[in-house]
C-alpha cells in the first residue's frame, strides 16, 4: 500500500523537500518520502500509484508560475488534483567542495529560475560563469558533492543541502530579492477534497468555447455574481496555434462553498471544458470575503424558498 | 365552495369580462363569473375567498401599465399570483340612448384611460364635451341604458356594451390608433403555478437593499448571467419618499425553468425582498429564447458533475 | 418678444401654479405666468412660442410618473428639454360653496389622481359620492366657484384655491399619506442647458435596436462603466405594439460633466436613438457622488495621456 | 546615428535573426544588424541609444510567454514599446561537429526552453544526456563550431545555424510539436506609433489599486463596453510579496481607433498605474471585428452629437 509515500522533486536538500516537510507538519502518520528527479516524474508516480501524494513548486514570486507544474496538471488526460500548498522563503546559496575559492569558479550549476534569481550577484562577482542547467538546485549541489568527476565547481542551492552533500557554503543569501519565496503544492490522484477551512482556494483550468468573443468577461461574470474573486489568471498555451489559449485560474473558496459550487456549474455551462484541480487550504490562511448574500445560510435560505414557490405558489413560510 | 366563482371588473360589456371569456376558453369547468366595480374590489374579493380567481387589466399598448392593478398586486401584504394573461385588440364606440344625436352631446361618461384613447375623434367632433369619470367603460353604458336620472348622454365604451343596455351606436372604432390593445391577467391566491409551456413569464417585485448604488446592474446580471431576458421594468414608488422606488419586472420562462429558478435565487441573495407575482403562459405564445448552455438538462448536467466533484475530486462519469 | 411668458397648467390654485412660484424664487426678472387647461396645451404652447418655458408635473410620491407629461415629451417630432425641477408637498382639502355641508355633497370633481389619492378619507365620510374628472384640480374648484349652473358640490384641490374662488374648506389634508408630494418641471425648446451644480440630474428617452436581448444590461453599463448612476427607469409603450418599450430614464450628473457625456456618447453608438430631455438641478440639492477616477481632472488628464501617445509612444510628461 | 541599427538575440543563426529577416522584408532601408548574448542585454541596447530598435523572442506556441522579455519591458523604469511582431514556425536540429555519431554524445547545450519542446526526442535517443543551458540557440552552436575547447559535443538549435558554424546537421525536425512557432517583437524607445492597418494589436500592464475585488471585471469592461476584444492575459508578479500581481494584456486594435483610445482612458482612470507598451499590426493579418456602433465614425458622430446638445440642448443637426 502506498497511501503513505510521498514523492518530491528531489534529490534532498531541495527547497521542495523543505516545503514538504511543511506541509506535512502537524500529521501525526508515518510518511515515507521519494525523491524524484523532476516535476513530470513526480507527477507521473502520484498517477501510477506509486506514491499517493506528490509534493511540486508552482509559482515563484519572482518568476510567475512554474508553467512545467501548471502545464503538467492541466494536459494529462489522467487529471491530479491539489490537497494542500505550502509557501517558503527561498534564500540561495553559493556552495562549493571545500577549499574551492571564488576566483576558481568558471562553471555552476543550478536550476535557471534560481540562476535568474542571483542574476545581480553572480554579475558582481563572477560576471563570467558558465551557467549550466540542473534539474533542481538540490541536485546540482549533490553531484558537486558525490561525483568526483563533477565537471563545475559550484552549485546554487539551498543552504541545507551543503550539510547533505559535504560542501561549503561561500556565501549565502544571494538572491536578488531577499524577500522572495516559492508555493508549492501536494498533489494526489482524485480525492474527495480536503475539509474546507474557510480560508481557502479553488484551482481551475478553462477551455472556452470556440469563435466567442467577450468569454473572458463572461467567466469573470460567472464567479462576480456569486460573490467569488479570482485571485490568478493566466492564459496559457493549448499547443494548438499562437493565439489559441486556455485559462489557468484560482478563486477563493472552496467547492464545498455553495457560491462557489454554484459559479463552477456556471463555468461548466458556458465553457467547453472546466478542469476542476482542487480545493484545498491557502497557505497564508486568509480567509474568503463573503459579500452580503454569499453565504451557505443566504444560498439555502433561497432554495427553500424557490422550493417553497415551486409548490404553492409563495415562499413565505 | 367558491374555486369555480371567477370575479372581474363589470359590470357586463366590459373589455374584462371579453377577456374572461378568452382566458376560459376551452376550459370545460362550468364557472360563474360576477363583476366588481372596482380593480382593488376584484382582487379584495379574491383575497377574502370569494371568488377563486378573478381577471384585471394591467397593461395597455398606448397608456403603459395600469398602475392600479400592479401597486394592488405588490403592495399588500396578503399577495396574490397572477396565473394566466390574455390581450384584447381594444375598440372604443360611442354609445347613446336611441335617438340622441352628437350635436346634443354635452357630458359622456368613460374610464380618464379610454378618454385618453379617443383624445382626437373627441377634439374633431365634440370639442366642448365634459368628460365624467366612470369606474369602467361598460358602468358608464350601463348607467346611461338603465338609470333614467343619469345626467349625461352618451358614454365611451366597448360597442357589444350597447346590446346589454339598450344603447344605439352613434360611432365605432373611435379610438386614437387602431391596434390598442390591453393585457389582462387572471389572479388568484397563490397556488402551485401552472405547468411551464416553454412560452412563459414570470413577475416580479424586486425591493433593493438601501444605499446600493448599481443594484440595477446588479440586478440584470443576475438575470443575464443564468439566460434569463426581461421583458418589462418599472420604478414604482414606494410611497415613502420622491425617489424611492421598488422595481417591477417581467422577466421570460417560468420558476419551474432550472435558469428562471436560479435567477431568482440570485435576485433574493442580493436584493432585501423579492415578491414572486406569478408564472404563467404568454398571452403571444412567444417561446423563451434559451442560451446556449441554459437548459435544464445543462443545469442538471453540471449539477451531477459539481456533486461527483464534492465526492471523489472528479466530475468525470 | 415672449422670453418672459410663463405656461402652467392652470386654472391659478393649481399646485402646479405653487411649483411655478417655486421655481422661480430668487429670480429678478419680471415673468409674466399664463394659465393653460392641460398639460398638452402647455408644451404646446412652449413649442410654438406663445411662452417661453412652461411648468407641468411629472411625477406623484404616491402614483409614480405622470405618464401624459413623460410621454408628450417623448413622443412629439418637436423636442422640449427640461431645464429646472421643483418637489411640492401635496395636501387635499375638500372645498364645497359657502354653507353646503358634508351630507349634502352627492359629487365632487378633482383630477382622477388626486381622488385615487384620497381615496380612504372619502370612503370613510362619503363613500357613494361620485366622481367628476376635472383637468386640474383647481379647474374643478374654479368651476364650483364662478359657474352657478356647476352641477356637483365639492371639489377636491389645494386649500389656497378657496381663497381664489370664494369657496370653503371643509376638510383639509384630507389624503392617505400626508408625506405625499409631486415634482414639477420647467420645460423650454431646446436652449443650452443650465449652469452644473455639482448636484444635477440628466433626462433621456432611449430606443433599443430592434431584436436586441440583453439590450438593458448593454445600457446599463454604460453608465456604470463611467460612474454615472441611474436614479429612475421605466419600460414605456412605444404605442407600436403590446410589450414593445422605449425606456425613460433618469441619471445622476450634467452634460458638462465629462463622465455623462461619454456615457452618452456610448450611449448613443449602442441605441438606436437617443433622445435627450435636459440637465438640471436636482430639487433636493443632493450632490451626485462622483466614483475613484470619473472626475472631470481624471477624464482630461486620461485624455491628455493618450493623446502624448498616439503623438510620440509615451504618455509621460 | 544609430537609427538604422537593429540589436537582436544572437549570434548567427538564432530564431531571433530569421525573425528579423521576416520584419525588415519590404523595407527598402538599409540597416546594420547587431547581435546581443541576452533578452536584456538587447534591450538595453534600445535603451542607450546603441542601436535604434532591437528583436527578441516574446511567446512561443508551446511554452507561453517568455516572461524574461515581458518583464523586462514591463518592469524597467525607462519602458520601450513593441512596433512590430512577427511569427517563425520553430524546427530545431541536433548539431555536431563534422564526424560525431550520437552515441558520442554525453553533453548537450541549447536554452532551456528549447530543449522542453525536444523532450521526446531527447528520452528516445539519448536519454542520459546531459542539458547545459545556453543564452541561445545559436550561441551552443556557435561555441560548438568555433571553439575547440568545448566541453559538450551538440547543439540544438535552429539548422540554418550548421552553416555559419561549420557544424553538420544529425537530426531534424526534432521537437515534438511539428506546428510549434515563436512570436518575436521588434521593440524601440517610445516613439510614434506605427499607422495602423486595421488589422493591429496593444500590448499594456496594468496596474491595480489596491484592496480591490473585482477590479479584473472592471478591467474587462472597459474594454468590452468599447468594443475592444482581449487576445492574451498573465498575472505577472509584481515581485512585492507571492500572490501580488499586474496584469500583462494584448487587446485587439490600435491607440489610435477611437474605441482603443477611449477603452484605455477608463482603464487609466481605473488602475493605478497602465503601462503602454505598444501598437503594432498583427503578424496574422487578421483585422479587428468591430462591434456595432465601435467604429470611428460611430465615435465622431456620437462626439459631434454631445458638443451640439452643450451647446444649445438638441443634438439634432
Amino acid at each position: 500500500m502506498n497511501a503513505n509515500k510521498i514523492g518530491y522533486l528531489g534529490p534532498r536538500g531541495t527547497f521542495t523537500e523543505a516545503a514538504l516537510e511543511g506541509l506535512l507538519e502537524g500529521q501525526s502518520d508515518s510518511v515515507e518520502t521519494i525523491a524524484y528527479p523532476t516535476v513530470v516524474a513526480v507527477l507521473d508516480a502520484v498517477r501510477s500509484g506509486e506514491v499517493g501524494r506528490g509534493v511540486v513548486p508552482i509559482e515563484n514570486s519572482l518568476e510567475g508560475p512554474v508553467t512545467t507544474t501548471l502545464d503538467a496538471l492541466a494536459r494529462h488526460d489522467d487529471p491530479l488534483v491539489i490537497i494542500g500548498e505550502y509557501a517558503l522563503p527561498v534564500r540561495f546559496a553559493l556552495l562549493v567542495r571545500p577549499g574551492t575559492e571564488l576566483a576558481a569558479i568558471e562553471k555552476l550549476a543550478t536550476m535557471p529560475i534560481a540562476a535568474a534569481q542571483c542574476r545581480q550577484w553572480l554579475d558582481q562577482n563572477i560576471p563570467n560563469v558558465q551557467i549550466i542547467a540542473a534539474s533542481s538546485t538540490a541536485s546540482a549541489a549533490k553531484k558537486l558533492g558525490e561525483n568526483p568527476d563533477c565537471d563545475y565547481e559550484a552549485a546554487i542551492s539551498p543552504e541545507v543541502a551543503a550539510k547533505h552533500y559535504g560542501l561549503d557554503v561561500l556565501a549565502s543569501g544571494i538572491g536578488d530579492d531577499s524577500d522572495a519565496s516559492t508555493r508549492f503544492v501536494l498533489v494526489s490522484r482524485p480525492v474527495k477534497p480536503p475539509t474546507r477551512t474557510g480560508a481557502d482556494k479553488t484551482t481551475l483550468m478553462l477551455f472556452m468555447r470556440e469563435d466567442h468573443s467577450g468569454a473572458l468577461l463572461e467567466i469573470l461574470t460567472e464567479l462576480a455574481v456569486r460573490g467569488v474573486n479570482l485571485t490568478r489568471i493566466e492564459s496559457r498555451p493549448t499547443r494548438k496555434q499562437l493565439g489559441d489559449y486556455y485559462f489557468s485560474i484560482d478563486a477563493e473558496g472552496h467547492v464545498d462553498d455553495a457560491r462557489v459550487a454554484q459559479a463552477l456549474t456556471g463555468l461548466r455551462r458556458v465553457c467547453s471544458e472546466v478542469r476542476y484541480l482542487g480545493s484545498y487550504p491557502r497557505h497564508d490562511g486568509k480567509e474568503s470575503s463573503v459579500a452580503h448574500g454569499a453565504s451557505d445560510t443566504d444560498f439555502e435560505a433561497a432554495d427553500a424558498w424557490i422550493a417553497a414557490i415551486r409548490e404553492r405558489g409563495s415562499g413565505r413560510s
